[in-house]
């Protein structure tokens, strides 16, 4: 680890001779390895970008140029050179290192968002902020992959960057051929012509003979690689795409061509306007075991042995329970279909593929265009479930309300990663759904508590003709089942008790509320606990429920503003039942990275604080607890 | 009116003799101007699309084949060629015949949302359907401007759609080089080169000399114009940025020229894969004080003289008080720049504009875009504004929650139109954002109730700089300024009373929760009224307020379910304050159009209602009201 110790700042690696930087991107791709061999991680994308991470700290000067990953997972190598190597022992546990830029980390680090597509929004933004503040010396890189370009912000911007020739702005195109898993559509088979008919190797070949060897000194880069390209467009098309938009284009480059990089980030830099820098990549890169993955390079592995590559086997999870619910489903009925956006192995849809390829649509990270188009196959007679992380739903928070429900179609969503997802930081958690699915009209929102009930709740879901229906479950493994002791209405009684508290238990929140049911009766408190299956619309039953209780507890893996317990508190209002209720959430704040189970307990989303705070609330009211031990428990936020 | 009174389905417009046609375009022109001259509504993009319209029904068999219109403003058209004409004097009064496609309306009506570019999205999940279920001798067509493709799900759309060559789609991209304002960004650049270039006469002349007269049989118009305009690239470019893509491409064709629009249409058709049509139209065609209305076309008027085109002069709206304000804090702080999302008339920003024409960024038809653009601005040190209407603010849910909020940005959102709009229905009416905006961390919502407290809060919202603000208000004119009586804490006074009921009156509610107020007083219940000002984050001086009350009422110009009344509810829960609280807002579902006051009235937002249930409320859980003469009041929903 000679160099790389050596690196406390990207002056640091300004200065090493440039016959060492083969050295140090080993040294690097053996860090990534056994780093995320150990914690889990992002793996492929950080192998792909050494060399690309290496030339952009070389050429431009961070922080006072700023250099925004696009998604940030690929951002490690960065970290690595920007002085946090030594800290990647702790890479995605509490208090370590975020897998993730991060302003609290690091000056050098900007958009902490892990949303796709956004790079290139803020870049135009703060290259306008700089020309208007006259501080044109300074240059904003954006660092995007052709999956984001998929997005549709990313044209968005591109349409934008393309208007103003004085914004001191590069774009690199991290072209791997891949966002997950490989990239979908017209941009992408656009993108791979190159690779498509020449074939990897032969292309960078030809790439470096031909384009490579571009002079350090001389004209800027564009005229000779204009003229030199016009002749080769049709192999070289990219620039034909770009340049109809207005943008400058140089490449395509050997991205692991560290040289080369350099050259014609060097030359972009020089043009004082938009370009866009194209660089082809392997995903993986430099590590057999990514580069023969065929699934997804490595993408994000669990823990790993380094020498083999071989993942420590996962346990039984939602996904995987969704996956065989859905290759069922097609089964029974042929008209429903599957919509992802570039995450049919994340999300459980691979099975369903592999068995009905027609039926399956993978649209790009294009999670805006996945929802409407779901309306359309609506439209057309088909039953379309749309499969998505909780957290990117907000993405198409427009197109569900207004392209699907306003016009009552039947489209299935579902939540993967829903709640706290944890590891991956404050932008991976899907703690806003069941707020902002609130407000949609016509919406029917389930939270299974565990397998048996995502699979009963997913096939009721499907049954519902008359507007869009949500099913939402977390990260990780499926819970033991917890059987209902009973039903009332469309809720599932999880535990008798005999009118002191309502507990109403939101998914997977059902352990909990059985464990803090069990500590209350310790205290003298009775509690019901019901699992209410489907959190909108409330089943009416919860209201005679509620009227026979001193209080209601209602427990949810979501933000609490606007959730679920709001909802059950307005049920009540509105019914002019006035029992007090109390709700319990994930705190409405962003949460740093840690284990979900972690950041539950902290949250007070356990057994031990739920009944100590609803002991606490009954006793406020109920002078007959007034002398009871239990008022003597501190609250402690 | 004779041709059109004959015209009672698509069917009697394929009847017709083409030497008819021109008629028929007068008088849908006449019809047009006349109506919209009584009612107001969509004027310009109509009268652009007349030919094109009669030639879309003419080609294809709606509704089997289905068309799509993007942002619906465009179908009035569409509306009188399927039996529709004789309804035009009701349009968009209440019960009438709505300004967009409504499928309750007809059978040919399929997109009923307004927000732009989602029609490509539909097209292409219904086209899927269609091959799906084997009927592809049925074609989807999809109209849409050339500023809604500056829209990222536009884009989203075409990359996925060029992937499939089986789906039988036509995309007619209606260019008029404008969407409100002229069109935006390097797109547009590039699609305008041809008028740019020759001029738009020229043009015109040009296509119809070269292009307009391929002959009706013979090979697919594809290769013939292909092969002809491969030597035309310089001047007819948007068929390479297309066919970069992947995607087919069909013009440009003049879009007056209806024949010409027909055989383009009929040779798309006839091709079974996806095609670009691209036409040339003119916003206001064939009504010169549309066409020579500089700002807009006369894109959206008020009523107005169909002689000579002058509009009814409008109040002083919330739209201009805002515009005023943004001018004096331009002048002000030199960091504060505005954005908009191709709508700087609309939303008051032109004099700004005018004053700073540097600091005034509009993105296109792009609210992703404009938001994390506005971070790119706040990181660069500049103190960004960004004007939206409230509904489209959903579009921009995920930037402003993960690109602004997550890193605590001062970037100030401005939303006009908020709560009922009304004669625009169910997609205009901004009744969404105080619910969803509750879950934005570090947030601060306010809703002013008159022009005065816009002005304060404006500035107030301004100088937050640790995290984004939002100021809310609705369409119309500003109301007569209420002055408060009193402060407590943050919020303002605006009645005090004795203890009964707490009125919270949020933004515009003000003078309704007065005149609730008095009413109150008559039945001898003493009603305080508090307007909050900055509804996200609540003053805590809300909870002693509160507890000095027998109950609590909140009023808000917003959905109900997650807004206001549910935070404020949330606060006394969670400091232990179990005073009844009843919450009054808009009903949760998508509302047809009708009139704002109309809307607001029936949902019970006006004073006599509101008095009317309190009283109620209060009587039910205080023994002493009980022979009240209110309680005998009936409730009526």
């Amino acid at each position: 680890m000679a160099i790389l110790e050596t690196i406390k700042d990207p002056l640091d690696v300004r200065r090493l001779d440039a016959a060492d930087l083969p050295r140090l991107a080993a040294e690097v791709r053996d860090l990534l390895v056994s780093s995320v061999a150990r914690t889990g991680g992002h793996l492929g994308p950080n192998l792909g970008v050494v060399e690309l991470t290496i030339a952009l700290h070389r050429v431009f000067d961070s922080p006072r140029d700023r250099i925004l990953f696009d998604t940030g997972h690929q951002a490690y190598v960065h970290k690595m050179l920007t002085g946090r190597a030594g800290e990647f022992g702790t890479l995605r546990q509490e208090g370590g290192l975020s897998g993730y830029p991060s302003q609290a980390e690091s000056d050098h680090d900007v958009i902490e968002n892990s949303h796709a597509s956004t790079a290139l929004s803020y870049a135009d933004g703060l290259a306008k902020a700089l020309t208007l503040r006259g501080e044109t010396d300074r240059t904003v890189v954006a660092v995007i992959g052709d999956g984001a370009l998929t997005g549709g912000m990313a044209w968005e911007a591109l349409n934008n960057i393309a208007g103003r020739k004085d914004l001191p702005l590069i774009v690199v195109v991290n072209d791997n051929g891949r966002s997950y898993s490989p990239t979908i559509g017209g941009l992408a088979y656009h993108l791979s012509s190159l690779r498509m008919t020449q074939g990897y190797e032969h292309a960078l070949e030809f790439v470096k003979n031909n384009l490579g060897r571009v002079p350090l000194v001389g004209p800027p880069i564009y005229d000779t690689l204009h003229g030199m390209k016009k002749g080769l467009k049709d192999i070289l098309t990219p620039q034909a795409m770009f340049e109809d938009l207005g943008l400058k284009y140089v490449g395509p480059i050997d991205g692991h061509d560290e040289a080369a990089v350099e050259a014609a980030l060097r030359r972009a830099r020089a043009f004082r306007g938009p370009v866009i820098v194209h660089v082809l990549t392997r995903k993986g890169y430099g590590y057999s075991p990514a580069e023969n993955h065929d699934e997804d390079c490595f993408h994000s592995p669990q823990p790993f042995d380094p020498l083999t590559g071989e993942e420590r086997p996962k346990p039984h999870s939602w996904t995987n329970v969704f996956g065989e619910e859905m290759v069922k489903l097609g089964a029974e009925r042929s008209d429903v279909v599957a919509i992802t956006a570039a995450m049919l192995h994340p999300t459980g849809l691979a099975a369903f593929a592999e068995a009905y390829p027609d039926r399956v649509y993978d649209v790009g990270i294009a999670e805006q265009h996945a929802m409407t188009s779901a309306a359309g196959l609506a439209l057309g007679g088909l039953r379309p479930v749309v499969a998505v992380y909780a957290t990117f739903l907000n993405r198409a928070f427009d197109q569900l309300l207004m392209d699907v429900a306003l016009h009552r179609l039947p489209v299935t969503v579902v939540l993967d990663r829903a709640g706290v997802t944890g590891d991956d930081g404050a932008s991976h958690n899907g703690m806003w759904d069941m707020s902002i699915l609130q407000v949609v009209p016509g919406l029917s929102l389930a939270a299974p508590r565990d397998g048996m009930r995502l699979r009963e709740l997913l096939a009721e879901a499907v049954a519902i003709e008359d507007g869009p229906s949500v099913v939402r479950f977390p990260k990780g493994a499926v819970p033991t089942e917890i059987e209902a002791v009973g039903r009332l209405g469309e809720m599932d009684v999880l535990r008798a008790g005999d009118g002191d508290v309502l507990l109403v238990a939101v998914g997977p929140m059902a352990e909990a509320c059985l464990e803090a049911a069990t500590l209350l009766d310790a205290q003298g408190i009775s509690a019901t606990v019901v699992d209410p299956r489907w959190v909108k619309p409330l089943d009416q039953a919860l209201v005679l429920a509620a009227s026979a209780h001193k209080l209601v507890a209602v427990v949810e893996d979501n933000g609490r503003v606007g959730g679920v317990g709001d909802a059950v508190a307005r049920l009540l209002r509105d019914a002019d039942v006035d029992v007090p209720v109390r709700t319990f959430g994930i705190p409405q704040r962003f949460l740093d990275h840690a284990k979900r189970a972690k950041i539950l307990g902290t949250s007070g989303l356990n057994g031990q604080d739920l009944a100590r705070k609803i002991t606490e609330a009954v006793a406020r009211r109920s002078p007959v607890l007034e002398s009871h031990p239990a008022r003597q428990v501190q609250t402690t936020d």
